[in-house]
């Protein structure tokens, strides 16, 4: 049964003949009642063809496929069913919502290349996502070289061979300066097995709730995957973007660290933005994340500015500057990660990690984790077993979100609430007063959060000019809810 | 016995009729061996005037005293023996030396109007000085109008009355808006008995080792001083500068939060700052402290930057930045206070204290303390007795200061050294690496030490590239030290 917003998908055999991911194509018109597509569609290996289309509506679809891949056209009918999900993240001035006008408060982890990992990992990193509310996470299409990433990943996205890694330890990545040479790949041949295998992780992710954040470039390679040709970054895009935008969960994440990525110009990423405009229909979210240089987010393209926390020009403190000049949501993908390994973007007690969480909700942003203990399995990049101890506070963060009857915009300091104040939440982090004074007409219900034991307690209800006594320990919050 | 940087005085009798605030001058031109300088002197009440002179040399010298105060003139001479302390602190580049050379690291605190309180009070500030290291305290001329500071001060610096303070309690100061009527204040004439106290107050802190940081305007008023004409002013700062000039501990604050102070404008600030450097004939240390907006520390009479860190822009992160672009010491006087009060500049935790204090240090700077625990007497403003915890940590950070062979420059992240790279100071802060990588040539020294348990732990020897193994916790440094 085809859903809305689900994936409908058509199989054809085509021409096998020189090389069928360069020199054919194949396209879908769909048509239903309240809206109508030209999809492109991908060789899947095998001699077969596929096209996707994820229908916006419900209803009866007709579709007609085309393109060099065949001589001949197919057409047919298919209906879609009403939604069982609430449909396609998009941004809505600062906030997000699904297309049902749900609101989508975000709270991502990141896992670079857990898809890369052993089916075992894989597994594990199912497993522990679902003890967690993670609604989003963000991962790469091609391999990692960075420390404790040093092994191959199960597989590349394109026919050849990869440099042989044996000389490569633990302790020499400083030294280590990869040349990317050694390596043999037709980058003009899709290795099918990778994206089949990232379709299904997409998938399972799909059914969990949780947005796939798929990082499109990034800088850390020995395989040569930074230093492809602009052609060769169109034939890569113009494959895995039509292969995976009718997927509801998607998002495109132009880059990790797009500044550190020394083989691409901002004219790149530009023309980068732009095919991808040009072979995804649907507009998913898309951004470009930065190392230390915050990418120009007002241009067109950008949906959401996909933040890395820097001290000083791109700390937190900054969100609803952003949210005012944008106008757009923002997402701190990167604040720094729980964890205890040398590196600084890597060491953050689990205390400072909640604290960063609740700083980004209650500065208007969305906050993402992540976690680095130097274990055979660093969650950052490998996903697996989680370790920490911020993870299991998130839950009542995001219900803090949730329960809101809007998105939650900054006021005075840390303080958000709704745009009609009748929801109210004041974060007092690394400060630890006493007392607090609140002036309010209206009577207002208010719940003292200890955000780090993860209680959540009634006071009671006020209004006018009250004191409210509070334990002068850190990391406490108040929930102000306005009483009919 | 006069001594090299002590204070050598002269009381004479003179005129009393009219205004002898106003209508008379005194004037001592003093000749040493290798000084000669020309000193103003003040009216000190019952018909004595003062001229006071501190010597930077030894030896022989002699003094002429005239002015309008008397038709006679008086000459004579006096010897000053060798130093008995190290002198008066100046600026050397972006570090602080006293006059024979030695290192000033400074730890600050601020007690606002400690030397207002009452003769009790002021007793226990100097037994809790002497608990601490702290060698530089910040505090004002004139009483402060604030919460927790609604009772009169034991005196006011000019003749006159103050206003009623009966109707003010702790509960309405974000109501009530001082309109400073009702005061009636001669501005001609000096309450001598004010500052004959503060003469005993700054000598007092002088024989502790510590600098007298004295704030001369700031916008805490209920009784008009905020509101003096630039005429008032300059007559005020040509009394109180020649007064305490000769104190070799005195450093000038034109103000506290100079950009809160609505009745100045910046031309204003100017204008004062050429009235003190006329009348301060050593150039102590001398600066202005901001509210939200640093003054521009570029200006020939800004000695240091005395800094109130802010979030954003005044952050600590831009110390280093400072550093290069004014060539001067920095010196963060505020960075928040250790407490539990309602108000956020009041009421962070003893260890986040701690942290900011260290991270000001390793990014060269020097850091101010605070507490504001909501007692009868708040240290921040009373003086009195400390109730925190951070400032028991304090003597070990200076002991790490001042054991290095010169000053300490900022490197990269938090972490400086002295300019021949022998002495190392690694702070990781919230930071809980469980290692860290070096390569140093020749043989090093490394001492772990906890910030907050106060420990320092000699780990062992190093040379070449290393590892050295770590708690996994935060509040950790290192300290690497050169071997011969």
């Amino acid at each position: 049964m085809i859903r809305q917003y689900g994936t409908w998908e058509l199989a054809l055999p085509g021409k096998t003949d020189g090389n069928p991911f360069a020199d054919y194509e194949i396209f879908a018109e769909v048509n239903g009642e309240k809206e109508s597509r030209v999809v492109r569609g991908f060789y899947d290996g095998d001699g077969i063809y596929k096209v996707r289309f994820m229908p916006s509506c419900t209803g009866s679809y007709s579709y007609r496929v085309y393109g060099s891949f065949s001589d001949e056209t197919a057409e047919g009918t298919f209906m879609v069913e009403e939604a069982d999900s609430h449909g396609m993240v998009h941004a809505d001035g600062t906030a997000m919502r699904y297309s049902d006008g749900t609101l989508y408060n975000s709270i991502g982890t990141t896992c670079y290349v857990w898809n890369l990992q052993s089916e075992e990992r894989q597994q594990q990193t199912y497993e522990s996502l679902k003890k967690t509310c993670f609604n989003k996470i963000r991962f790469c299409v091609f391999p990692k070289h960075y420390d404790f990433n040093f092994h191959d990943p199960i597989s590349f996205p394109f026919e050849g061979t990869p440099v042989d890694n044996s000389g490569i330890t633990k302790l020499n990545f400083n030294d280590y300066k990869p040349d990317t040479e050694g390596n043999s790949w037709d980058f003009t041949r899709i290795n099918v097995a990778h994206f089949q295998m990232m379709d299904q992780q997409i998938q399972k992710l799909m059914e969990m709730g949780i947005e796939a954040d798929i990082i499109l470039f990034h800088p850390y390679d020995r395989w040569g995957f930074s230093k492809m040709t602009m052609e060769q970054n169109e034939f890569y895009l113009r494959y895995v973007i039509p292969r995976f935008a009718a997927y509801r969960n998607v998002w495109w994440s132009l880059a990790n660290e797009y500044d550190f990525c020394q083989y691409k110009t901002n004219d790149d990423w530009e023309q980068i933005a732009a095919w991808i405009q040009a072979y995804d229909p649907y507009r998913h979210m898309c951004s470009i994340h930065n190392g230390y240089i915050m990418y120009d987010f007002s241009k067109d393209w950008v949906t959401h500015c996909s933040v890395q926390r820097q001290p000083r020009e791109v700390d937190l403190d900054y969100i609803p500057k952003w949210l005012e000049k944008y106008n757009k949501p923002v997402v701190i993908d990167e604040m720094c990660y729980e964890g205890d390994i040398e590196h600084d973007w890597g060491n953050i007690t689990a205390k400072e990690m909640v604290h960063r969480m609740w700083t980004t909700v209650v500065y208007g942003g969305h906050p993402g984790h992540g976690e680095c203990y130097e274990r055979e399995n660093v969650w950052w990049s490998h996903g697996g077993i989680l370790h920490g101890e911020s993870y299991k506070r998130f839950d009542l963060l995001l219900q803090m979100m949730n329960e809101a009857n809007g998105p939650l915009i900054p006021g005075r300091d840390r303080q958000a609430s709704t745009a009609d104040k009748s929801y109210m939440l004041y974060y007092f982090g690394d400060r630890q007063p006493h007392c607090k004074w609140f002036t309010l007409e209206g009577a207002h219900r208010i719940d003292l959060i200890d955000t780090w034991n993860m209680t959540v307690e009634t006071i009671g209800t006020f209004s006018g000019k009250f004191r409210i006594d509070l334990p002068a320990k850190e990391g406490m919050a108040l929930r102000i809810v306005k009483v009919d």
